[in-house]
């Protein structure tokens, strides 16, 4: 293989009580990236649109991953990308994430498909790492594993794909504000308390079974963040109408996707999903905040090659 | 119905990560318990064995729950309680959970079995109050449903039952050392670090995972407590020295049972449980201490009627 394009999701990392641990991806948007084998060895990005990203190799999410796989297996051959960005970075749909699992997916496809999941998740994580400077796990493993899935641990790095109910539908709100991740992280406590965790971590049992028993109203039940969406909501204005006017309309559960500045929504089928999108759409257009908005199925397979 | 004979089993509450979320029960060990419907109102224990326990009728975690429930439903009859404790109150498996999840059950049978499992645990989640100052489900829940179960919440009080994979023993050691519950409690942190709340509940996610899919390499890896078990183990002579050869024979992982100081490893099939219980009982004998040990099934089917 010298040339392939790929389809690299957004994905919704946290997913309410699973701050830090759980994450999804979407199947609605994405970015679009392309892999050619070039004669000279090296990395380069040759086009890039749909946002204003560095083109300088070791700072690029994508490239840096690309040239780390490159490097790491000696190889003699070189890359050259283009990155079609489907959606903005800064929206708390794993942006750099997409980038970096897509570059990981792409030149290992170039690379005759040497590393496994898990491995593609360690190198874009290094990608996260340059982009956002933390390697965070649970979105680059959402867009390579898909579906939903939980970071077990980072030390050593464990990933466990969780399975996905065929009628979860997911409804998202992008409004126009740039929340830094730093921004987002300071806001959070050091500290919570003993009784907050264990309702946390009840949540996250609860959501886990809930997924692996087709279980809605368990699923419904367990979206419940009591750490971090406490601490942020103040960062995306009308987080509360949002939330409300989601679930008023059906939805199982609302939440802030990673850091923000979107809110996701999860809905059981389509019919419910169209309404929560009216509903929530209704209430923001009272805002003097510009916004953006998707419907989605979960994307069950990851990054996936288009042609 | 006028009599009947019931098993109740002993339970494993917090199973190293889930602290007050997860709990499972055993198969090996619980206590026996007689009801028998009287013309005369009220509720009577009218004996005790195995431990030495009030017959006052309003401190008795079982017929506490017996009381409430004949009085709930206004029974035109009476019941008569025997209690054969199986195991040692204190020793951090659930004894008043027996007892209270037993009773529950045993009137239930005498009012024509009109209360779902939910309810049940309801009534004695009030036996573990009179009997410890806190009406805990995870035992209850434990005792009255089986195999393992979630506390997913409180209010309102929903109880998860989780698959138990076949091959799963449990070995228990019970140093013959008290424990109050209290003390156990102050031990605790009020608050922790949003970090180690992040890795509990990833290790909840993932032993949970690994009990929906016989993944006990999952299970094995989630068995860890960051919260709980550094700051009560102290309270356990030889604590770390169990764990290790329970681990350096084969065991999944291990960790306190409940508030202690019954210490719990769960294994993969009776061969590497026997081992492990040869392993722990070798590296208790050295010490100073009487202790107690059983191998067991996880209980699948909870309180049963034997006859």
């Amino acid at each position: 293989m010298d040339y392939l394009k790929i389809f690299a999701p957004a994905t919704v990392a946290n997913v309410s009580c699973g701050f830090d641990s759980l994450g999804f991806a979407v199947d609605a948007i994405g970015d679009e990236m392309t892999f050619t084998k070039t004669a000279k060895k090296g990395v380069k990005i040759t086009n890039i649109t749909g946002a204003d990203l560095t083109y300088n190799v070791d700072e690029n999410a994508a490239s840096t991953v690309v040239k780390k796989m490159l490097s790491e297996v000696n190889a003699d051959f070189g890359i050259e990308l283009t990155i079609h960005k489907g959606f903005s970075p800064g929206s708390g749909l794993g942006s750099s994430a997409a980038s970096a699992a897509g570059a990981a997916f792409g030149a290992n496809q170039l690379l005759g498909n040497i590393f496994p999941k898990l491995e593609l998740t360690k190198f874009a994580m290094f990608g996260e790492k340059v982009a956002c400077g933390t390697p965070i796990a649970d979105n680059v493993a959402a867009a390579i594993y898909g579906g939903f899935v939980l970071v077990r641990s980072y030390d050593p790095l464990e990933i466990i794909k969780l399975p996905v109910p065929t009628a979860l539908r997911v409804v998202a709100i992008h409004p126009q504000i740039a929340i830094k991740t730093k921004d987002a992280r300071a806001v959070l406590p050091e500290k919570i308390s003993l009784k907050d965790a264990v309702t946390q971590w009840a949540n996250v049992g609860g959501l886990i079974s809930g997924l692996y028993t087709d279980n809605y109203n368990l699923i419904s039940n367990s979206l419940i963040d009591v750490v971090a969406e406490p601490a942020r909501k103040k960062l995306i204005p009308f987080f509360d109408e949002v939330k409300s006017s989601a679930i008023a309309a059906g939805a199982l559960g609302a939440g802030i996707s990673g850091s923000g500045p979107t809110i996701f929504a999860l809905c059981k089928g389509d019919e419910v999903a169209q309404k929560v999108y009216n509903s929530v759409q209704e209430s923001y257009k009272n805002t003097e905040i510009d916004f953006e908005m998707f419907i989605s199925k979960v994307n069950q397979e990851g990054i996936k090659i288009i042609n």
